[in-house]
């Protein structure tokens, strides 16, 4: 194990953490606050932590393993959250360092749960908004390198597969492409959230919601600086141009990049691309049906509502214009079900992904037709390749962890004293990087009154979705520390 | 296809219905009862249509093929229950053919489900009660042999792989080992349901009573002639020797043959023996502490009624001594888990089974191991024999199959208007073949209060879940009828 290259690259990372702190803080300072000073020490201790990691690493060999791909991947998030976290305890915003920190780990792996409540949300500083928005914006341009550039060499969760050529990784090496990759996606990345900045400033938000909602939009985070969220602003232009961003952001991102060269065939075959689309129609339809027919709710509020939940929560963004756990329980069982279905693979939503639903309800009719011709040799096919069955058996791995994970999390929670629903809402919100849940944490409410253990607890599950499962279970394995 | 051995099997099954109908007129006139004259009734159209079809099939090729095979297996319980649920409506038991089918196929699914309330259930007359049960007996016997020796050979769900050796199927034909493995497996059946009918009687529990509890324990099937189930037994013995009887009926039939021959290192060594095991230990243990500690009851008692819910909800039974919905949401989460695990494969039991939930485990950890060395080959092992790829898809497929069955019929149900958790009570109940769920249909309610719609549905997912998914579903392929 290279331990340096470890160091190295932690430490560079806690200098980049150290430069977002130091824009929050000139933030802090252009609106009057005295919280730019916390924001400046924080930002120092990065510096220095920081720079004396990198430092004592400075000779090592620029060799990344494998192993050490998953350690870095693993740490960062846990690292940046630690130090993430201080300000807001510093401020007073958060007081409690375990609520801060479950804040921070909820702001990076781009969830959204929040320990506060409406009234603390409207009340916060404006440099605390923007740190709070900014660490959901950075966890997202992480976890697009994650997906599109890591993961798939780590070979986590059938990654491989989800890789459209273009910017796409080499099949040995970690570094030389991922510069390469990193740069166009995250032109994309900053090109769409400064596009809806302009197009929400436009339509009458404050120019500094207009930037903290589209950090939280492309992230598909779901900090608001409202505490009602969405449904502070009654403009159905705001909520649409939300909806086609929170769209945008749970689309593969190699996708975009096809669009932006005018590639649309490319787009327009892509089988992941169909299905989220199919899924987001079908849901909205059911949902809006229901809402006019048995709600007796006005027709084209209804297709505005239930578009924009749908595209929130299956997106893994959050953003609440209504309170669906108040809808009749038809709803609530379909919005609990986007909450597993995610977005798409190398987009910043989590969830399972359509594309793993997608190939797991392929295998099953395959399965059916084996099951009828045991000697055929049927191969799943996606997007035109066959798909080998070492791939299939990866994410059918994935999706049986994830739903183990949801189970054992659910138990957990309810041993806290906490009913099925709320169980249920809690984890799936946090595992799925989703924000709010059903039951008692639904969008009206909030994940304050949790005791700390769960809130850590929580916090663990957030991160372990975000990295795809397989990246932190195994540094719990003991063969991965072994050989 | 050779359409005669369908009919041929189907009618000479038929008859055999007709003589258990028989048996209950013969209980009904015992007792003093109007109600015989029903059950001959029906017992007479049984043998009327079974004979014709018999006799019109009488020339056929006695060869069955796979796709026979799944059509004769697929329709037998529909039409058994069509008859069956006539005695119900003639008698005036249950007016409603829509009730008395979803009660008739619930009995023949073992599944337990019922549409009768408490004051009902105590009102049924004696030849009534008895064919209520022995529904049950009899789908527990056909269960057995389905799972023993047609289900390895039709290649569902991986279920080649839990025939131990000893009276398993050979590999091509149906016919020849089928009638001796039936008849010892039938042999070990009819001697448990014997002696527990002794031990009940010896309890205190009246003659008929114990007959009809012994049916329908063995079957873990659930029915009770009591409209409070078990709790109306208010004795620790009683319960016992139901909690034992249960536990046997959930066990593989293989391994009580095993016993019988005082073969005990057979059973020791089974891996899904030891889990089985393992889940009741773990599952009483923590529901027993949190009776004591949070709800403040007695030890002893605790140490029974926690034992007595999860052999009856883990088996899939669902006799109930207590109302678990009562217990605090931590209690309700391990409840609602259980329903999913079901007993061994081989038994009479419904659910997923164990040995399919050890073997998901085991590939979980061997996907893990496989992330960090991609080129290590590691098989997956079960009782000491490696398990090929292909067994492990189908059990994978197998699950992922179950889960979406639970998901859309909880999507289904919910839009009848039911809540979350109510909707999830009764897909789980029924497709895993146990009876009571969570939410509106616990142990103390009933599944009288939905629409027609929603029984027709939920008596489809009893048959799904009896017949282990695949059996039903390739019925409904295009491929199943064209090659």
């Amino acid at each position: 194990m290279n331990k340096g290259i470890i160091f190295f690259i932690l430490g560079r990372l806690l200098i980049v953490e150290g430069v977002f702190l130091l824009i929050s803080a000139a933030v802090s300072a252009i609106y009057g606050e005295q919280d730019y000073i916390y924001f400046l020490e924080i930002a120092l201790i990065n510096f220095i932590i920081g720079g004396l990691s990198w430092f004592s690493a400075r000779n090592t060999e620029r060799k990344l393993g494998k192993k050490e791909g998953y350690i870095v991947v693993g740490f960062v998030w846990i690292i940046f959250s630690l130090f993430g976290a201080l300000p807001f305890v510093l401020s007073g915003a958060i007081p409690s360092y375990t609520d801060a920190f479950f804040e921070t780990m909820s702001g990076f792996t781009t969830t959204g749960s929040s320990i506060l409540n409406g009234i603390q949300i409207d009340n916060l500083h404006y440099g605390i908004h923007f740190w709070r928005s900014i660490t959901q914006w950075i966890g997202g341009m992480g976890i697009i390198v994650m997906a599109l550039a890591i993961f798939p060499l780590l070979g986590i969760g059938g990654q491989q597969l989800f890789v459209a050529e273009v910017p796409g990784p080499t099949k040995d090496k970690l570094h030389p492409t991922i510069k390469q990759t990193a740069k166009s996606l995250w032109g994309i990345y900053i090109l769409f959230t400064a596009i809806e900045v302009i197009l929400l400033y436009l339509g009458g938000m404050s120019f500094f919601d207009a930037v903290c909602h589209s950090f939280t939009t492309m992230a598909t985070g779901g900090y608001s600086t409202k505490g009602d969220s969405i449904a502070y602003y009654d403009s159905s232009y705001i909520q649409y141009v939300i909806i086609i961003f929170m769209f945008l952001a749970g689309l593969n991102f190699t996708l975009s990049f096809y669009a932006l060269k005018f590639k649309w065939k490319k787009i327009i075959q892509n089988e992941e691309f169909k299905f989220y689309v199919f899924f987001i129609l079908i849901f909205s339809g059911l949902i809006t049906i229901f809402l006019v027919f048995l709600h007796d709710k006005e027709v084209f509020k209804s297709i505005r509502d239930s578009l924009f939940q749908v595209v929130s929560l299956m997106t893994t963004t959050g953003f609440a214009t209504v309170d669906y756990t108040m809808w009749k329980g038809f709803i609530v069982v379909l919005a609990f079900i986007l909450m597993f279905i995610g977005g798409s693979a190398g987009s910043t939503a989590g969830g399972i992904k359509v594309v793993r639903i997608l190939l797991v309800i392929k295998n099953i009719y395959l399965e059916l037709r084996r099951t009828i011709h045991p000697n055929a040799v049927i191969p799943i096919r996606y997007n035109k390749h066959s798909v080998n069955q070492k791939t299939i058996n990866n994410i059918m791995a994935f999706i049986t962890i994830y739903v183990l994970t949801f189970v054992l999390g659910t138990v957990v929670i309810s041993a806290f004293g906490y009913d099925l629903d709320t169980a249920m809402g809690a984890v799936a919100a946090t595992l799925g990087n989703i924000g709010p849940g059903i039951g008692d944490v639904g969008p009206a409410s909030n994940f304050g009154f949790f005791p700390d253990t769960a809130k850590w607890f929580l916090s663990f599950l957030m991160l372990l979705g975000r990295l795809e499962l397989f990246t932190i279970l195994v540094l719990f394995s003991k063969s991965f520390w072994k050989a």
